[in-house]
């Protein structure tokens, strides 16, 4: 650990072998080094490793890194092997990090405990990874853009502390600006929503994650490397968006997100004032701000007329302000002052191309006093290579990020307006419903048996207040007729059995049955059941009452299970707008009012709810309330691991949730 | 032009107050110079430009650069002086650059005719930039990178030779591998897509641009910038499809994809292997791979069984391999070597990061001789800073291009097989019809006087063969009656007129009027008219055969008329797919065949007419007809402005165009 040579504290090795391990003192064991230890690093043979932590908790350490791999990672006798490093350092309080890691690194104290090549420099980001080999690439290429890290923490195993005990202890750090983390996993989801959240709302802390195995092929992957099962990216997405997380897709995007949210102010506004020395990528910054959340600032008169009056006439006055080619760095500073006084520019990137004469030194100095002076961020694009090289580290110096494509500016600026966003979303409360959880546990007892319930499970929703159509489901073809009488007018008819999940397929669904028609309908349902599938166990044929679905509009609402974060509500318009365009959104439960609402506002589809084309816009209260009811019943009742109401008919008086399905846990009953 | 000193030709200036400029001879006049006369740089001022090119031309010299600004893009007086401009070259059949440009670059001749600071190192790029800042950008940049150009040309104005010019010259160019590009807008857009198209396709040399002002945002500053009225992107991307460009979206996309296509193979197989020397990098390549048109590989099972005796125990076999942390570059060799060999594999990713022991240079030796010996493309990913920089060079000097993030690299291997797809995408043939050109514009001809013609067009649509219903428009009641008799059955009826856009809106479609209605059907559509819009003219009452819509899917198809690029003929599914999900798609008339079906597979909505959600599917070889000969209509008569069947209801038995609309430019007729 030649690393180490520079840690302000003392270093000890331990080793029964040696009197001196790589020019430190070396003991015997834990039991012989003397005073206290702040902090231990296992790095000794697998099958040594829960003797020594075993030894280091007796012996009062609290603070435990195991670099050692071949634990669960490796399977079989490793995953053994790590139970019992589990029980170790909880049966001693532990912080263990790893196993199956590089170490940590802390730079204010410049300790660098791992076994990768550098040591990065002192900054205020703090960094966790789930690949060891991504944090020494990653040094090696902040060292180079000037990018400091304040901890960083090589999370292997993650066996005990884990993504949210670091989430939560940078949150608390002073020190920390940002966190910022590559994951492959999530050990607790929901734990880590509350605590990302709070860190991210509460404490003002960024964090800025790259979860890989977004796609497909990518989920594959990580659960070859690391044996985890991969939760579905729709829930990463929901849980992230729930949790303020500012994603990034990429190490690049990771990177400029991190120090963009390190550095620049959050904008008050989504406006961009680009100021630039040259037309056409003036032009290709406006293409990536149009490609992002933000707008390009419209000016007030008076910045007009202040430009005018600073700038040549050739120069352009409307944003993007160009300064022309010939502008000195000083004619950059007046434009881009000006600008930033517009209350409408939130955020400013300057853009630099080489000229013959221009001295990129002069400029990189004025946009560092200029942003200095200002609580609008301010990043800048020098578009050149050798000849901004040192233009860049001043801004660097500065705390200005500079980039050569001012594309990848605009999408920093983007990431910093989108925490701000983050931060300020209402998510609104999660609301308490009046529910009839005994009536509902009565009706899931019904499927037991068979692991899923049909339409006839309809009293669960009116167990929890989300309306249905009159009827019920009948066994005979007298009560059939008792129950169309009752309902009044025509009724739908179909055919109640968990083995026939698609009535409409062998014609089980009748629609608009006259009473006088209900007898022969009844029979007529209940054979074509026994000659369509002679071995279908049939519960009866439930009598409905006619809800006009041309009237309204067919939506979606259910749920299952995410391993890592547990019920998963989704919402989306029946029929191709799911089956064919996949045009749905889904939410994390608890499910709070203000996230339903955006939950059915976000579909592509939403205009449909609103009255599109003419029509009337349906009650999206009632949808609303039906999601957040939904919610509710996935967290009251882990036994249901998927459910369906599909459709709910939406209309302007209110939803009907018409068919229904849903599987069970018996277990869990 | 101090640039010019290592020009290997002669260089003279011409200036009557100096005996020499900046070390080289200077004459009095144009007519002094002795001997040939190549190249003539005119950088005078913008009065005396037109008056020294037509001496150059009448002194025979046929190539010319105008750097002067101060022509069309100064407005006013400029625009006349430009259009003088052009007339003097054109009289002399000159060559001409420019005006308002920063000149021509050749490395071959280490000629630099350009004012910008550096001079580009020798290669096999061509670039062309309606940008001259952005050529300074880039060169200073590609120094940096060791990327090479071969000819570099700031177009300005484009007043005489412009992009098609240069794409035309480069695609005949040996020395020119990649022809490259940043654009504001095209002159000529049709003669652009049809030389391109012969370049990237017949001559296989690759053409990848910019086309800035993409974005709404970006366009009006395109338009302030170069005073260029934008085509719509939609019409850009349609052309540029066509044409077979590699569409960049940024700076470094743009020169990513430059690098790429003009070092790498094309693949022959869209699977990328991916050998990396850590896990969660791998992983975040394959999820870059996952958002690619490109797959992981699959590997064959001979490919497993080598890596399994070429690897550690420890190292993973399946795809990304992992060749773990302790590799040394021949354990990197080894497995590429192999998923080389492997027939799945079209392209590989190479990922290292840094480890205490790692040399990158024996890597970059190693992949560089691999990669010569193959000809499936290959990418490295070198995850470092400082440590990497000789690796890198390394890479660069043999033809590997080489990236920090290796999510660039796929992206770069998509952009080759990107190339690859558009050189062999199938376009079919424009088929000849057989139409009835009279009939058509006699029908035109009535709508000569309000400049538009509706549903009572509807022969026009006969007239090009597409499939209307039977029906005609009626004056009177007995007419209606005679026309619904010959029709027999049921009939729609619609008030016919110019004025009315909306017909639906106030009662003007009566769907489903049997005989026995016909009369009183036609007073009341008349009188809703009249109470309606009293100063509507009337053409009548369209008595049009029933098409059951409810057995079809409803598309629309129709064209506008570009500024750039001519006649764009859209198609989409009707009514909320357009309206809500703007689910269209676009082709540049004439469309070919296969052009055509590939715009109504391409749409999202395209499943539902080939029977989604269990309905028989329609005939979409006739809405595929439909839109060629829509096409044909659009490129025989260019008067139409604009035109749309909406809908053309599409049924397993064919097409029938119930409703259109057009609008006309009586000046074309």
């Amino acid at each position: 650990m030649e690393s180490l040579s520079e840690f302000e504290g003392e270093v000890v090795a331990v080793n029964p072998n040696h009197e001196e391990v790589l020019g430190f003192a070396s003991y015997g064991g834990v039991d012989d080094v003397p005073g206290e230890i702040d902090l231990a690093v296992v790095a000794v043979p697998p099958d040594a490793v829960v003797g020594v932590v075993e030894t280091l908790g007796e012996r009062g350490v609290v603070n435990v890194v195991v670099v050692t791999a071949g634990f669960s990672e490796a399977g079989g006798d490793g995953a053994e092997r790590e139970r019992e490093l589990v029980g170790a350092a909880r049966e001693h309080s532990l912080n263990l990090v790893g196993p199956n890691c590089i170490g940590v690194v802390s730079t204010p104290t410049k300790l660098n405990a791992t076994f990768g090549p550098d040591s990065p420099v002192e900054g205020s980001v703090s960094f966790m990874s789930q690949s060891g080999a991504f944090i020494t690439a990653a040094v090696d290429w902040a060292n180079d853009e000037g990018m400091g890290f304040r901890h960083v923490v090589s999370l292997g195993n993650k066996a005990v502390l884990d993504e949210t005990d670091f989430v939560e202890a940078w949150g608390e750090d002073e020190g920390t600006n940002v966190v910022v983390g590559y994951l492959e996993g999530i050990e607790d989801g929901g734990e880590f929503v509350r605590t990302a959240r709070r860190v991210t709302r509460e404490k003002e802390t960024p964090v800025v994650l790259v979860k890989s195995g977004r796609t497909e092929a990518g989920a594959r992957a990580v659960s070859s490397h690391t044996g985890t099962l991969a939760g579905t990216e729709k829930a990463y997405e929901a849980a992230f968006r729930k949790a303020g997380i500012v994603r990034a897709h990429n190490t690049e995007e990771l990177f400029d997100f991190a120090r963009a949210l390190d550095t620049l102010p959050l904008p008050d506004e989504d406006g961009v004032a680009v100021v630039t020395n040259a037309g056409g990528p003036g032009v290709m910054a406006t293409d990536a701000v149009g490609d992002s959340s933000l707008s390009l600032a419209e000016f007030e008169d008076t910045t007009y007329d202040a430009l005018d009056d600073a700038l040549p006439d050739a120069a352009a006055f409307y944003n993007p302000v160009d300064v022309l080619g010939d502008a000195p760095a000083e004619r950059f500073e007046d434009a881009v002052s000006i600008a930033l006084d517009d209350p409408n520019v939130g955020a400013c990137l300057v853009i630099a191309c080489p000229t013959a004469t221009f001295d990129f030194d002069a400029l990189a100095e004025s946009i560092v006093e200029t942003a200095e002076g200002t609580d609008v961020p301010v990043v800048a694009a020098l578009m050149g290579g050798e000849a901004t090289k040192e233009a860049r580290s001043k801004l660097s110096e500065g705390g200005v990020p500079s980039y050569f494509d001012p594309a990848r500016g605009v999408r920093s600026l983007d990431a910093v307006a989108g925490y701000r966003n983050a931060k300020e979303r209402e998510i609104g409360e999660v609301r308490e419903f009046e529910v009839d959880h005994e009536k509902a546990r009565s009706i899931l007892e019904r499927g037991r048996e068979d692991g899923r319930l049909g339409v006839e499970a309809t009293p669960l929703l009116d167990a929890y207040g989300i309306p249905t159509p009159k009827g019920e489901v009948v066994e005979t073809q007298d009560e059939a007729e008792r129950v169309a009488e009752k309902i009044g007018g025509e009724v739908v008819m179909k055919i109640v059995s968990p083995d026939i999940l698609h009535k409409s397929d062998i014609g089980g669904v009748k629609v608009g049955v006259a009473r006088e028609d209900v007898r022969d309908a009844y029979e007529d349902l209940v054979s074509r059941a026994r000659s369509y599938q002679p071995d279908a166990e049939l519960l009866g044929v439930q009598v409905q009452e006619m809800v006009e679905v041309d009237e309204g509009v067919e939506t979606i609402v259910g749920f299952n299970r995410d391993p890592q974060f547990g019920p998963l509500v989704m919402f989306g318009l029946g029929g191709i707008f799911v089956e064919v365009f996949e045009d749905t959104s889904f939410g994390v439960a608890p499910v709070a009012d203000a996230e339903a609402r955006e939950m059915v506002n976000s579909v592509e589809s939403s205009p449909l709810l609103r009255g599109a084309r003419g029509r009337e816009p349906v009650d999206t209260e009632a949808v609303v309330e039906t999601v957040e009811r939904v919610s509710a019943l996935a967290t009251d009742f882990p036994a249901i691991l998927e459910l369906d109401i599909n459709p709910l008919v939406a209309t302007p008086e209110g939803v009907s949730a018409v068919d229904l399905r849903l599987t069970l846990d018996p277990e869990e009953l």
